[in-house]
């Protein structure tokens, strides 16, 4: 492990650490915020997983969210988006088809891809729902009997299906603008293709609407989405709000006049999902 | 005038505007956040003056300052750092003698230059003394007699000097991380004689501690200046404190532990320092 970054914010610290990672085989970066609270004993650890085009840095940077985790006594933890290095950057090299930046870095979708030439080091889910744990775990003041998890876009898809597949594990689980149905859109059917293959039964496991079909619950879900965001037709909330309500499972979406996609969005709204987290890390 | 940007921000909108500037005799951007109380009549204004290196990027992506003025209901307006465009771009083509950076683009340390080659467009003391006020006051919900001043490292210089030079203009002066003293330590000296040329007469109006040796007066002043901030030789706080302690200025100079000159340490003040303001600024 290896200290990128280390600043005082809000009487805590935002830390960027690096480590090899087995998992992916490259070294992979992610992000910690230590509140004051930290300083006198383990503390609840809330994950955050970004969308497309970030690493560590958009959320910690552009999110306002240490004020409310310093206030709050919440650990935020945040991986990165994918893995990355000289073999696996830019779209030509990696492999993305269309170049578009859709697959590949930056591009993760928290999923253990299946295929060449992803397989070899996009797993992501394994990271994230495995490994980072363990590290974060070993290192840090973190009360692992307290998580919750949240993320934004391509993130809030990580939030929604790492938890629902992993039920019990998180006290809280939330999402802001998330990739809700990537099996019934184009967009997510042509991350799905590439990186797991034809086998439509296997693309299940990544999307929360089918999770919900099949079976899968939580306690509560909390779901913000702004009514600007020009790409509602790739996130489909009206899908995950009907899952919900044909499988019986509980859902406060919200449709947050005025707020676009961006992390204005997510600053605005970060405050009150940490809120919502903390009430139910309480010890 | 043309809208660049415009982002729903707790209830609110942070927009970036570009203009034609006659000062600068370029296109120049500056960012406003428009609280919800500026939906129902005009609101104060503070401004905020960036550091080198920044835009008007720097501080809407990276303070969290929006949910403060947003409660508190203020306007915030930042300026860019200096005129930009194609014959200015770039150290060599502009002109830093050590193409650091320190000169030139993102160094336009509001002050109008004198000499060859940056006279002609380097004017962000008209600029923002003047004719930004203009457009601000002709465009927005301005509440012009309720103005605050505030910035950050070399935009505190910017807030300390700006103020010092307009008593009465502004309801309160406040500054992070600020270089105080510029005609006393190096970086500073090198430059103001780019700028201004050698009649060190003349570098006297833009460092705040020689105003304050000339008779400049402000009824307070709020500096907060984090302890590791590594640039610290250059900032020179303690010559700010003993200018004003022997020329009777008001200070409230506070020395934070465990903060950096970065924005995790503007992000962990602008609360304080834009409550600060809004005290001051009530009608």
């Amino acid at each position: 492990m290896r200290m990128i970054e280390d600043h005082g914010s809000f009487e805590g610290r935002q830390q960027v650490w690096e480590h090899d990672s087995r998992e992916t085989r490259t070294p992979m970066r992610f992000s910690v915020y230590l509140p004051p609270a930290a300083k006198a004993g383990p503390a609840p650890v809330v994950w955050w997983l970004s969308g497309l085009t970030c690493n560590e840095q958009n959320f910690i940077i552009k999110a306002g969210a240490q004020r409310y985790a310093s206030e709050l006594g919440l650990i935020i933890v945040g991986p990165d988006t994918s893995p990355r290095g000289p073999a696996l950057d830019g779209g030509e090299v990696a492999g993305d088809p269309d170049g578009q930046g859709e697959i590949g870095p930056s591009a993760g979708y928290y999923l253990d891809a299946t295929q060449a030439p992803w397989a070899p080091h996009y797993r992501m889910r394994s990271y994230v729902e495995g490994e980072l744990p363990e590290v974060v775990a070993a290192n840090f003041p973190a009360d692992m009997s307290r998580q919750g998890m949240c993320g934004h876009s391509m993130g809030g898809h990580g939030a929604l299906t790492v938890s629902l597949r992993n039920p019990g594990r998180f006290r809280a689980t939330s999402a802001l603008a998330p990739i809700s149905a990537p099996t019934k859109v184009e967009s997510g059917r042509k991350r799905l293709r590439a990186y797991l293959g034809e086998d439509e039964q296997a693309w299940r496991a990544y999307d929360a609407t089918c999770l919900i079909e099949d079976g899968g619950r939580l306690p509560e879900l909390l779901v913000d989405q702004g009514l600007d965001d020009p790409l509602m037709e790739r996130l489909r909330p009206d899908l995950l709000e009907a899952a919900c309500r044909e499988h019986g499972q509980s859902l406060e979406l919200r449709r947050l006049a005025g707020y676009g996609h961006n992390y204005y969005f997510v600053a605005s709204v970060i405050g009150e999902h940490l809120r919502w987290h903390a009430e139910r890390l309480r010890p």
